[in-house]
Formats: structure tokens, sequence, C-alpha cells
């Protein structure tokens, strides 16, 4: 069994790594240019560099023949999966992967099913922008339909210099005007669906953000009403069938007092799923690789109260951190101010321990 | 910071799959010979042959300079790591892995420290063995001092055919002879001992072999006295001690209604504690490179019930007999009837269950 990665960064490095002791292999696919750092994937498979005018052949010929190939980010040329379909499964189904790359899409796909989200308009152009802030009132915020992740290309507007600020520097293009919702957590729910439909919620995860980059997650999610966590399991589920999804598929989320709305989607194993390696019977990563191979899924329990802090600049793996409660997943990337470069789990019994040993290890880092 | 391993088999690829997720990299000391099976370390670092005349520095620099060299089996060259120790760290120290490589020096290390052990004698030459057995009495198990894993190399006499048999088929050497102990449990302890002295200890485990090949283990060992499991811990404990040892050790033991006699000691990770990859807060793989490259332990806490099915001879990686409870590790090894070419981990929340788990991947198992 051969499976090939779009991408080659620590989401392909984490697949092949769990992927290989299930006994399957790895391609990767990268972007062409010698800016790409594939030494995430470094030994643990063959490295395609992308060339836009391969056909699907040519192009998974070239990926080994893979026996599926599946995508460890959201922006990905639709043309070239296409082109792939031709020749072996694709997983996700790049209806999914489309949905969930462009927002106005994924807000569509999220109100056809009836599924709570923030107000929005659809702003054509940069110059629509105004209007719609207008009409929804700020405080709101401003995304780009297309190249968002880690906080990119998002606006928020609290007062009217923010605005002009925007339209300065905002590139041309289409946006999606959100109201801005006063929220209480943020939570995230992975769910994982099988090529026979048998899906598997990992538990709820509550996860911290600064400026659109995520610092650290706990779960299970405390302090939320559990209505609304069973609410999130019954959109992600009809999400996940609308789309005939197989794999791993994360739902982020705003939790108010008594209402829950999905903020967005990613068609992929996720960054708040981490500390589902050694927190939970079976990781994001493993149960990816088992659905999109045609494997039953493999138990999606916690076990106690698991953490995960991403390490961001570090020159160095941050190892002599350590404590018998943590575990450190370093990316093996090169290292630049702010960028993910690994993460540490923790785990333990209480989620007050839990938060004590999280602490301890932030101030150990911020001295060091 | 780097690791080399003196060998390349599914050992050095579990410690080379976990450690290459703390920063770790590694390099591999192959035995020459085209014979030689490199594909468990494929991709997972450097793999150099064995050449017998290499000097110290050589090596060293042909295994690109790691800054400590660990084993994954017993029978290695002394020479070889005394050579290599002018130029870094060795972890298990060679006087623990001299100890453990030659039985008559394993046990004289056991009755030194007072460890309960099976009566023997030890008899310098094949023609020395008749005698010892008449000492003895059958039955009694034979064991060529230096050569025995896996049951080779090893005579169960019960009567005096099996002992011309012995005389007739068994190399010429040294042997132990050993009264043979009527147990009713096998159970084995997995250790670890950082360079800071703190030791861990695994839950006990209890193994089924046959024909001295581990079938399967499950843990925590069950029926045992909890007596003679806490003084399974002093005996490996004062091992620990006595040999200054860092990295995992495993003890592998007869258990009798009322007695624990150690039956052998493993100075590396053990077949016997795989069930702690995902069955423990941290497996014994990752513990292990923790130790050697000087950082401080992870828990060793077990989740729940954890088993192990070694896969024997398999033609393919069984993965369609997985379930919601199990998972797989396969080695990448080309099949040979019998030879290890996998495991499938277990876990459950009761023993019975686990067992119930076990029994059905067997029937499984044998029907494919």
């Amino acid at each position: 069994m051969r499976v090939g990665i779009v991408g080659c960064g620590q989401l392909a490095r984490m697949l092949a790594l769990v992927g290989i002791r299930l006994g399957v292999k790895f391609s990767f696919l990268a972007d062409q240019g010698t800016k790409t750092d594939i030494r995430c994937v470094e030994g643990l498979g063959e490295v395609t560099y992308l060339d836009g005018d391969m056909d699907g052949e040519t192009l998974y010929k070239k990926l080994l023949c893979p026996d599926v190939v599946t995508v460890e980010k959201e922006q990905v040329d639709l043309s070239l999966l296409t082109r792939l379909a031709e020749e072996c499964d694709i997983a996700p189904p790049i209806k999914a992967i489309e949905a969930c790359q462009h927002r106005h899409r994924e807000k569509r796909l999220l109100d056809s099913l009836g599924i709570p989200n923030a107000a929005y308009e659809y702003a054509e152009s940069k110059s629509e922008v105004r209007k719609s802030v207008a009409r929804l009132k700020k405080p709101v915020v401003i995304k780009s339909v297309d190249q968002g992740y880690d906080g990119k290309n998002q606006w928020v507007l609290r007062d009217e210099s923010q605005l002009e600020h925007f339209e300065a520097d905002a590139p041309e293009g289409a946006y999606i005007v959100e109201k801005w919702i006063i929220f209480d957590k943020e939570v995230s729910l992975v769910a994982v669906r099988d090529a026979r439909h048998q899906v598997a919620y990992y538990s709820p995860t509550e996860n911290v953000h600064e400026k659109g980059i995520l610092l650290h997650s706990m779960a299970p999610a405390v302090g939320v009403q559990p209505s609304l966590l069973k609410l999130a399991e019954t959109y992600i589920s009809s999400i996940l069938e609308e789309l005939d999804y197989v794999g791993v598929l994360a739902m982020e989320c705003f939790v108010t007092k008594d209402k829950l709305y999905v903020n967005e989607l990613a068609p992929r194993v996720h960054n708040s799923g981490h500390w589902t390696q050694g927190g939970a019977r079976t990781c994001q990563f493993e149960n990816h690789v088992r659905a999109i191979t045609g494997l039953s899924l493999g138990s999606t329990l916690n076990h106690g109260y698991a953490g995960m802090i991403n390490i961001l600049g570090a020159k160095e793996p941050p190892v002599s951190s350590l404590s018998a409660k943590s575990t450190l997943h370093w990316y093996n990337k090169s290292s630049r101010p702010g960028r993910k470069l690994g993460h540490i789990n923790f785990l333990d019994s209480s989620r007050q321990e839990l938060e004590l040993s999280m602490n301890q290890f932030q101030r150990l880092l911020s001295v060091s």
C-alpha cells in the first residue's frame, strides 16, 4: 500500500511516521522552487517536485503509483487532484477540499446544512468590503476567500482607522466580511470517517490562538455545555456525510454561553488534534491513514487530560524542558521567527495538574 | 543530537521512529555481508557496514560522529564498543552488555547480587555437560553460553534420549546446565535508568513463549503475588545500580506460587515491552532514547490493559484484521517462515475484554 501526500510539511511528516509502522509507503509532492523546505519528510519517502504541466499519468508515476492521494493543506490546485483522480483514489474527496479551500463555498456549505456560523457577507472585490462592513456593523473580521491560514490575510476591524488600513494594505480580491463573535471559548472537533462510513469523534479540544496562530490546546474541553458539544458532533457528522468524506476532518468553533458557531473547516489532520498522539488510543494521524487506506478505524478514546503547546521559532528542540508528563514532536524544519517548528504534548490525570505542567513548561521556555 | 545503533533490525527501527520525532538523528551499524537485511531502517538514517579492521575513530566518523552509541542486540563484539568508547558515550555501558551476552557471566552477576535464579552448573565443554546433568538431575535445560536468543541453542532434557540428541547435535563449546523450573507464569520487567540515576519501571508483563519464541504478552500481569512483583523491582534496581546502567533493561522471570527466579537479562529494549507503544504514557523506545541522550524520563504509567501478539512469518501486513482496539507495528523485513515480521498491540479497559480481542485476532489470523 502506498499513499501519496500533496505537501511535505509537518503534517506529512507525522502521517508518514505513523503510517510507516502500519506497513504503508509514502511519496510526497512538493511545490516547485528552491524555497520549498522538504526537511520534514527527509528519509520518509520519495519527494517529487510539482511541475504544472504534468498530466495525471506522469504525475501518478512520479509519485510511484500510490493507491491513494491525500493532502496536508487546503490550498491545493484542484485540477491537479482531478488529473490524479483518473489514476487513483483521492481522500478526502476533491469536493471536500474544494469546499474548504474557499471561505465562501465553506460558508454556503454550512448554511445549506443549517449549521450556525457567524453572519457574513461576500464581497466580490476589495471595494465592496466597505458596504458590507456598514451593513454588518463593526466589530467585523475580513477574510480573504482563499488565502487564509494561521491568521494570514485576516483583518479584525473595530474602528474606522482599521478599515482604512485594510483598504490601504490588503491585496485586490474577493473577501468574506464576518460579524465578529464574542466567544467564551474556541473549541475544535476532530472527526474521522472510514470508507465504510463509520465515524469516530475525538474529545472536543479547547484552543487558544494569538494573532490567528494556535498557541496551545487542551482536551477534553471543560466548562462547555455538554449539549453544545453533542451538537458539534451532529454538525460535523452532517458535513462528513454531505461530502462523502473519507479521512480526518477538523471543525473549529466559537462557543458562547449557550451557542456554538462553526468558524472553519480543515479537510485534513489538524494542529488542534496533535494532542491525540499519546493522548488518545489512536492518534489522528494513524486514523487518517487507516481511513484513506480502507482500514477500520482505531479507538478515539482519550487517556486522561491531554494538552499541546506549539513551539514557535525556537532555535533548538527544547528537550531539556521535558518532564515525565511531556514529550516532544520536532519537525526538522529550518528555524524562522514565529515558525511552527514542533510541539510538546502533555498528559495528566487531572485538568488542574495538566495546566500546572503546561504553565511550568511555558515558564521554562520563556527563560531559556 | 545523533545516536548510533549497533544493529539494524526492528528494535533499531522502532527506536528511530520514535527518536526522530524527538529531533534525534540516527546512524546504524550493520553486519558485513549481503545477507544482512537493512530494510527495517530504510530511510531512517545512514547505514554503515561493519569492517572488523576499522579503528575507533574511523568507525565513529563512518557513523557520522554520534553523541552516543547504543545496541539493539546482545551479541555485539565488545572490542568494537571499546574502540568506539574512546570517541563517544556507549549506553548501556559496555560492562552491562558484557555481562548479559554470556550466560555464565549473567548467572554470576545475579548470584553476586543475591538474586534468585535456577540452580546451574557451568560446563566448560560439551563433554562436561553429561556430568552436570547427572548432578542436577533431569529435567534440565542446556544453554549455549553466548549464542542464545529466541530459544536458539537451547535443549530441554527430560529423558536420556534427549541428552543423546544433545550430544549428537550440539556444537562444541561452553554451556550452562540449568535445573528446569516448573513455573506458573513467565513475567518480565522492563525498567529504564537515566543518566541522573532516576529509575522507572513499567508494569510487569506476562509472556507466553513457544519453543523459546515470544508469542504474546499482556500487561499488567495478573494473578501474581504483589510482593513478588515488588521483589522483581528490587532485583532489577540492584542490577541497574551495579552496572551503572543507562537505558532500558529487560529482566525475564519465572514465577511460581511463592517464588520468583530471574531467567535472563536483555540490555536493550525488549519484545516483551512492545505493548508500551500506545499502552503506556511513554513507550520503552522513547524512554531508551531519552535516557541515553541525557534527557529526563517520561512516565511509565500504563493505560488500562495492554497486549501484544508477534506476527511470525506472515506474507503481508495483517491490516485487515485490525479492530478499534488494535494497531500494527510492521518491520518491513523480508518474509521467512517463523520470522518476527511485526506485532499487533492491543489496548482495552479490562483484562477480560483484552483477552477476547486477542483471541479473536488469533482466530482471524489463523483463518487468513
